[in-house]
């Protein structure tokens, strides 16, 4: 069989063990557990790269855990929304959507103007009517309530001030990446934004380039991170760059831009990326990145900074 | 004195002099005009290239002949949906808002993001809310009413099918990028969308890294063309990458990406870039494009294909 692989990230920040419990622990690694089998399991049976970062980005928006679809974290209006991308890298077809409400699976939404519009990009009220029109279900706030995000916002809202400030350092976002059968590469993103954003604020999720991108001839990214950083650097195009123009490989790309210019620019965050051959690199420079991965080599499904993460 | 250098934009296509009056032609032709030299008597003034890019566009947005600002043409519901980005090459700090309506200056309130806020992108309702917060007067629809807009929108109605069909190929969008003597690069551009655009699309304008990029160590870049390819082919930040990481010079680089890579995946459009140096790139593959070009070489305003843009 040829190679195939799968990365999922679930989000990168200031994860340490000290604030976990065994149990959340566990409900963490049973959610990137369960979205990695699902996309793998496509993988397996011959199935396309675009189905296993879908499926796998769907089974974490569906999870309350993660900040993202189902989970998503409150606006300042108490209300959801999200962003969402995929790139498919054999014919770099994209489709993305920001700020829209309502929607169960963005990913979907977004491979959805991907292949039934001819746009890449849909943003709001009009995304939403795009999505009406093709039959989706908009959902009611309630399915997008969770105590704890609902805290979350309270908390934020007592401190609100004048500016755009975001206080936590977690930055909540959902990702898949991966290389099929077929020797193609797909690269999915979606996020529910940060708590109490305001003035709808898009980060890097949405954006093909930055958060997300997909090229055959390269690798598939995913990042989670500081969204404007990873805007104004261009971080998911770069690491494609990196591979094509420096002939660097994709530890060496991966590397040099989370470890090294992402650093000096004061970026946090990371990204799951795989290249043609299979290959997988997760690197982050926050003190945690939920994420796990799976190829012919193995598999992990890994928290925090002192696990060892060479694959 | 340094080098300074100013490049102006006013939209790609098929802009044949078939189709063109003297009176109209000259009125383009006066409209670039004033666009560069309002710009270009900043950087002579030892203004920055921040400034320059931002002037020379704020011109151009005010001009009705031009589809950003006032000229912005109707979508779908008969308003007029405007995105805008700023890149500021010395720090990469970026500033970019999406289907925003009612502002005269949508380049103005994308610097404001960049250095009012702790975002780089904001999007519609919010982004409207932010021009508010900050003192930015909300125009009435009829600010921005042309009768030649309105007539392209009424015959797009005609036609009006489900599908997110564009027939016109004229791409719409006003742009600027500079050099100013402290040796910072900067780059802006603006648009109204296309006609009878549907479902909040977004294209490549307001995209850091595709429609819009800028750093001092490369160039500065800002494009127009069919923005769903340009989003997809990460043009500008593909231009200052063959410079960063294969030390092709500007001229290379800019051909590389608009005459081959672009031609390559069916992207009409064209871009203006600058370099520290102060050189001057103005490639289109679509049959013109409105441009205007100054630095201590010389200075031209051109529209057409035929016309030498060697500089």
């Amino acid at each position: 069989m040829k190679n195939i692989g799968l990365a999922i990230h679930g989000g990168a920040g200031t994860i340490l063990r000290s604030m976990m419990t065994p149990g959340k622990q566990g409900a963490y690694e049973n959610g990137l557990q369960s979205a990695l089998d699902a996309g793998y399991k496509i993988l397996e049976s011959g199935g396309t790269s675009l189905d296993a970062v879908e499926t796998a980005v769907k089974f974490l928006e569906d999870c309350p855990l993660f900040n993202a679809g189902r989970g998503s974290v409150f606006n300042h209006e108490g209300q959801h929304e999200m962003d969402a991308a995929i790139m498919n890298g054999a014919d770099l077809a994209a489709g993305a959507v920001c700020s829209v409400k309502g929607i169960q699976n963005p990913v979907s939404l977004a491979r959805a103007v991907m292949e039934k519009s001819e746009h890449v990009f849909l943003g709001s009220t009009g995304a939403e009517a795009f999505a009406k029109h093709l039959g989706f279900e908009i959902l009611p706030d309630t399915y997008f309530h969770d105590d704890l995000r609902y805290e979350q916002w309270q908390e934020a809202l007592k401190d609100d001030t004048i500016r755009l400030d975001h206080t936590e350092r977690k930055f909540g976002t959902v990702g898949a990446v991966a290389l099929d059968r077929h020797g193609n590469l797909a690269a999915a993103t979606s996020t529910g934004g940060m708590t109490n954003k305001k003035f709808g604020r898009i980060g890097d999720s949405p954006v093909i380039g930055a958060g997300t991108y997909a090229n055959d001839a390269t690798c598939a990214v995913s990042c989670t991170g500081h969204g404007e950083l990873f805007l104004r650097a261009v971080v998911a195009y770069d690491v494609s760059s990196l591979m094509a123009y420096k002939n660097l490989s994709l530890e060496e790309a991966t590397h040099e831009v989370v470890m090294k210019k992402l650093v000096k620019i004061g970026g946090e965050g990371g990204l799951v990326a795989i290249d043609k051959a299979g290959n997988i690199a997760l690197p982050f420079n926050s003190e945690g990145m939920y994420r796990a991965w799976k190829n012919k080599s193995g598999q992990a499904v890994l928290i925090y900074k002192d696990t060892d993460t060479k694959i």
